[in-house]
């Protein structure tokens, strides 16, 4: 069976998986990059920018099994842009450029379907308004029997948590407190019960916390 | 200038260092001891205890710097004992026994004071209504030229973080999703720029976050 897997997903002390005030030219508003900034030196993401150069230590080692064996994700509508309600039109495609760094079918979920995108790369993002368990069902159709990705945002992963369909979860807790924004572990009480939960702190300061189902 | 510091406070992943509903069985409500399991495996605790064993490794080493150099400490009134509002009688005196591990006057921070009481093995209890940087002077006083220890509860060391009154702080995060109780974190955005941080995972799972003032 298939996995359903998270990956690299960044939490403040306070359990912030974004800040407040998401727009176009800050999709994780108040936080700016500061989730981020122990991502942005790996190698495995100098790569996905078509850069060269990067750390290769156990940081970029965790990073790196991002896309392994991935044939789908699963995102959130934030995930893909900052608009809210009907799409006023259909002519942005969304904040991941015209070579989107995933690579393999995406579903969008939004309460307002739109017609599918095929971008270059081998990325697509098809909008569907469904349940987790259905958007799940849909994704793994298309991963071809390789595992999902819940790719994000906070409620995204919430949502598919709530409902026991992770196998596994790697969270990156970054050691700042964001005071406000969307949090991550909210309604998940006892989460780690249902997983083997291991934690290792690297140089810049992250901690990264993996959940496996056992 | 002796420092104000904050030892082996322990908070969930979600961010919460106690749970909901304290009562004279359940210091830490619904959390149980799921906060401290790690710290009780330490042979600094056993020792508190009047035992001997446990650990020595590094997340002993961590622990035993809790109480070098400590003079006094502030605590809030729920570390003492889970009565509120005006004192019934005097004739409990709170979690910590007839011989509590802290060895020196102790302030406890209540809005209804009541006579000092003087323990065994040098621990004398003060209770004080007052801002946090009144009971800081009244501590320091006592603690004739060492450290004073913020001892917690979660609204206690958040508030003297908020006034900017801690040099040093250690807290133990703990692979938990806790779901409910007091956060420590509330209110203390961008806490991190105040501090030099340091993240360290020990295979308890916990990962020791230490904040320093540079």
């Amino acid at each position: 069976m298939s996995r359903v897997r998270v990956h690299n997903f960044a939490v403040s002390l306070d359990g912030f998986a974004t800040g407040e005030g998401q727009s176009l030219d800050e999709p994780f508003g108040h936080a700016g990059e500061r989730l981020h900034e122990w991502f942005f030196e790996t190698r495995t993401f100098q790569a996905m920018q078509g850069k060269t150069g990067g750390s290769t230590g156990v940081e970029d080692a965790i990073v790196r099994t991002w896309d392994t064996g991935i044939g789908a994700e699963i995102m959130g509508r934030n995930k893909f842009g900052p608009q809210r309600g009907p799409w006023e039109n259909h002519d942005w495609n969304g904040w991941w450029g015209p070579n989107p760094p995933f690579h393999t079918p995406v579903f969008v979920l939004t309460h307002h379907p739109r017609p599918s995108v095929e971008m270059e790369g081998g990325t697509t993002f098809h909008f569907v308004d469904a349940t987790p368990e259905e958007a799940l069902r849909q994704a793994r159709e298309a991963a071809g029997g390789l595992d999902v990705r819940i790719g994000g945002g906070p409620s995204t992963v919430r949502q598919f948590l709530a409902a026991d369909l992770v196998d596994h979860m790697h969270v990156a807790v970054v050691p700042i407190v964001l005071g406000r924004g969307e949090r991550l572990w909210d309604g998940l009480e006892e989460l780690e019960k249902r997983f083997r939960v291991e934690s290792v702190s690297t140089p810049s300061g992250v901690t990264h916390v993996t959940f496996t189902r056992p």
